[in-house]
Parts: C-alpha cells; sequence; structure tokens
C-alpha cells in the first residue's frame, strides 16, 4: 500500500475522474435528451448541463472559479460525449444505459468533488458532503430539465453510495493511503455498491415510520 | 422599547434565528424524505440541502463565503434533525409538519437573511428581497427533491409572509428599534400571518385578470 | 458597415438589451403567475425569479458581482413588469404571450449574457456557451417554479434560437462588425428564428434513433 508500489501519478488519477466524470455525466444527460427526440443543440444543451453542473455548484460553494469557464475543454469534453450519444442507434442502448453511466459519474464525481474541496483548505467531514451533494446535483438537474422523478428518490441505493465513495477517501487518506489509491479504492467501492444496488434491486432499510420499534 | 429593557443579546437573537431556520427547514426536508420512506442517508441529504439550500443561495448572492461549507457545525444541525424525523414514529408526526416547520423556517430565515444582507452593505430594499427570495428557495429545493409541487403556488399566503418579516425588520430598524428586538418582533409577525394563513385559509385577492376591474 | 455609420452607443446598446431581457422574462414569469391565479406577492415574486434568474447564475459562473444585488433598480423593473401583467385584464393577454416575451428575452439575453462574459476576458466560444446556458436558466426556473414543463423539451426550436444570437455575436465581432452593429444583428436573428419556429412550428431534424443511417 506504500504509494511507491502503485505508480499511478496522483494529478493523472484524480484529472481523469474528473474528466471520466463529467464525461459519463454529459452522457447520460444525451441519453435523456435521446429519449425525449430533442434536437441536436439542445442534446448538446442537455449533455453539457449534466456534465458541468454539480462541479459548477461544488465550486461555487468552495469559493473556487467554476472550472469549465476557464477552460474550454471540459465543454468540449460534453459536446463530444453528446454528439457520441446522437450518432449511437437508439437500439443500441440499452434502457438502463442511463444509470449505468449515471453510476460510473457518481464514483468519479464523488471521489473527485472530495478531493477538490480538501484542497481548498475544507474540512475533511464537509468535503465529503460537498462531494456527495454535489454529485447528486448532476443527476437532480438532469432529471429536473427532462421533467422525470429524481433518482434520488428510487427505492435503489444512490446517495449512500456517494456518500461511501466520498467519506471513504478522506478516511483511506488518514490511514496513510497516497492519494492515488484512496482515490482509486474510493470510486472503485462506490461504484460497486451502486451497481450492486442497481442489478439486485438492493436497497438500506427504509424510513417505516417506527414500526418496528 | 428602548433596547436596555430587552436583554436579548443583538447577536445571540440572529444567531438563534439562524440555527433555528436550518434546523426547522432541515427537519421538514426529512419528513418529506419519511413521507416517501427513503433511507437513512438519502434522509440526511434531503435534510442538509433544504437545511442549508436557502442560505447558500442568499451567500452567493451577496458575495459572502457559503456559511455551512466553512462551519461544520450546521451541517452537524442538519444531521440531528434529520435523525430525529427518522426516529420518530410516522403516526407521532402530524400531516401537516412540514407546513409548520417550514412556518418557522420561513420567519427565521426571511429576518435573518435580510440581517445577513444589511451586514454586507446591501441595499435595505434589496436585502429584503434577497431575505424573500432565499426563504422561499429552500421549500422549492425541497418540493423539487420530492417531486411534489412547489409550496409557493399553493392557494393559501406564502411569498407574503415572508415578505413581511423580511421588509418588517428594516422598517423597524429605520424606525429606532435594536436589532433585537426588530428581528424578534418583524419574525413574530411573520410566523403568525403564515400561521393564521394555513389555520384559517386565508389567501390575499388573487389574480382574477381585471374580472373586477 | 463602419461603427462611425450607425450612431449607436455600444454600452446603451447592451444596456438596453439586458433591461429588456430583464423585463420582458419578468413579465412572462408574472404572466404565468397570472395563469395560475396568484397572489400579488407572488407574482411579483416569479417575476423577479424570472427575471433575474439567468443573469444570476451568468454572473456566479464568470465570477461577477450579481447584478441586481448591487443595482436596485433591476429589481424594479422586475417588480413594474410584474405590475404591468397583473393590472392587466386576462382577456387581452394572448395565450402565447408567455412566449412571445419569452422569445424577446432570449434573444436579448443571449448577446447580452455573451458580451458580459466577454468582457470579463472568457474565451468567446465559453462566453457563447454561458449566453446559451443563462438565457435558458430563466425559462427553466420559470417553468419549475410553475411546475410546468420545461420550454426546452418542447419540440419547437429554442436553444438552437439561443445558440444562434449568442453564437452570431463573436463570430460578427471577430469580422469587424462593432459590438453596437454585432449585438442587434445577433438579437434580430436570433428572435427570428424562435419567432418563425413558434408560428411555423419549425423544429430541427431531433434524435431519430439511427433510424435513417
Amino acid at each position: 500500500m506504500a504509494p511507491a508500489v502503485i505508480p499511478i501519478p496522483i494529478d493523472s488519477l484524480l484529472a481523469a475522474l474528473h474528466i471520466v466524470g463529467t464525461a459519463v455525466f454529459a452522457a447520460s444527460g444525451a441519453l435523456v435528451a435521446a429519449r425525449l427526440r430533442l434536437t441536436l443543440v439542445t442534446f448538446l444543451f442537455f449533455a453539457l448541463a449534466t456534465g458541468v453542473g454539480g462541479g459548477t455548484v461544488r465550486d461555487l460553494l468552495i469559493g473556487a472559479p467554476v472550472f469549465w469557464v476557464h477552460d474550454p475543454r471540459l465543454a468540449i469534453v460534453c459536446c463530444v460525449a453528446g454528439l457520441a450519444v446522437w450518432f449511437t442507434p437508439y437500439r443500441w442502448l440499452s434502457p438502463r444505459a442511463v444509470d449505468w453511466l449515471d453510476a460510473v459519474g457518481l464514483a468519479a464525481y464523488s471521489v473527485f468533488g472530495t478531493a477538490k474541496a480538501m484542497s481548498y483548505g475544507i474540512d475533511p467531514f464537509i468535503a465529503a458532503v460537498m462531494g456527495i451533494l454535489t454529485t447528486c446535483v448532476g443527476g437532480v438537474i438532469r432529471d429536473l430539465l427532462a421533467g422525470q422523478p429524481s433518482i434520488l428518490i428510487r427505492p435503489e441505493i444512490y446517495v449512500t453510495a456517494a456518500a461511501l465513495a466520498a467519506g471513504l477517501y478522506p478516511i483511506l487518506l488518514a490511514g496513510g493511503a497516497s492519494e492515488a489509491v484512496a482515490g482509486l479504492v474510493a470510486a472503485v467501492v462506490g461504484f460497486a455498491l451502486r451497481a450492486v444496488a442497481m442489478t439486485k434491486g438492493w436497497g438500506l432499510p427504509a424510513y417505516r415510520g417506527g414500526d418496528s420499534d
């Protein structure tokens, strides 16, 4: 577990999580636009708003310059992801493709969001809360634009998977893991929980109103 | 009415309004999560987003550091409020409990939001507008997350009660009242209007399309 | 096309687009409140939130002070627009009045938003993206508050018209046009596309899922 054993450059891993998160959230937004049979420009709008929406909220909360406003490459990533969906025949798209892309975005953004907040000197607990909050905002914006029920209120585990990834990262760091190891492990564990929840229909015990008290 | 007669420290009253507003909005968000039978982590997410959402918008608008990002105690207040709802048997919760908590939050946030904006040198008229706007944002976020119709478009007085509390505060200050007196009176009056509107079904004259002109 | 031939002061034109955009979006918000038969204060809230919402997001994204927080005149413009709708008999209001006001706001805000972002040193491509994004946010906020389907997902051209206005402005500038000419031409062309789309029911080719591949 010594950093030297895992030869992943720290910055590269976090940057990769950032780009992956942006791209897959963008694609999930474009998929919703596909389902609604929207036009190309509206496709790209959905891709952009979903791809950068969560990170925008994070940057505003921590007082950072909004990342994509000062770096056109992220907006281009969103457009490419949107175009990729546009040119994909609908019959190739699994009905659950949005959820799978969203799951990857959830894992990547929860960890990257927490790491970015910590790099701005935010307390680890609050940094994890913002990793969760801003990850969820991406899906909320997408579902809001499309007028569909928010992914947050579905019975499956969602926020909990984001919380697992976002919370694990600072805990692993405190335990002595390198940023690369902590980031990779936290993202994989968060994705795995969400993936199992989707495929097995797993849920945590929901509020039962004290019937079991 | 002289400040010396009312021995409430000014900062304490405004700080109390802030904490009360955050806690009751958080609890109202958790109650909506209870109605939707969500899991514990999603409960806490609803509590946090509803509890700090309005104040976050206020701080972004006035250019202040977002309050809860730099002070973990407010997030903890939201979690405690969410947990309190989680452990309360549903049959103990009045069907209108969300509205009552929301009414307390409305009064507290309208006054505190106005006071905080004024402390940043914002014009009193705009400060009151922001007290109103950001109070309403809390309820809008909660209703949006839950996919339910916004509290703003219900027939009862809502925005008007927020406006009364937010507008009364600078007027009382201009009239010579201390911050503590102005804050307490404005919050109580705003709450009273909302309470009467809820219990009596009071509404103001609504737009009738000039039928009465 | 030399700037000297067109004696429109640059600042005046952009300032006019700003005020026009704010006023017509505010009126469109009030019209939605009229349709919902809301009370006067809620009317003004809808007018304000719709009128300044898009520009608020733009200013937060580019790191500018939020325009209306430091200049009460814009909030007053919104209130006047809201009152004008309040005192207009409903039978005088065309059922499509919201869409027409929205179209004017779209053209004005797309150009002004792009120009303001460029004045903060933002890359022209991103500036245009923000012109589009923030224009669309106004309508999204209005439709969200009212609980109605977002204007973005209607079959007619909407985001594309905003993109045309927002994209044309920096292109015309790069081609040597003055700010006034570029702003006026871009706004008129964007409005014309939206107007034709509304009256003729024009749409762009929508996603067909590769059926035509």
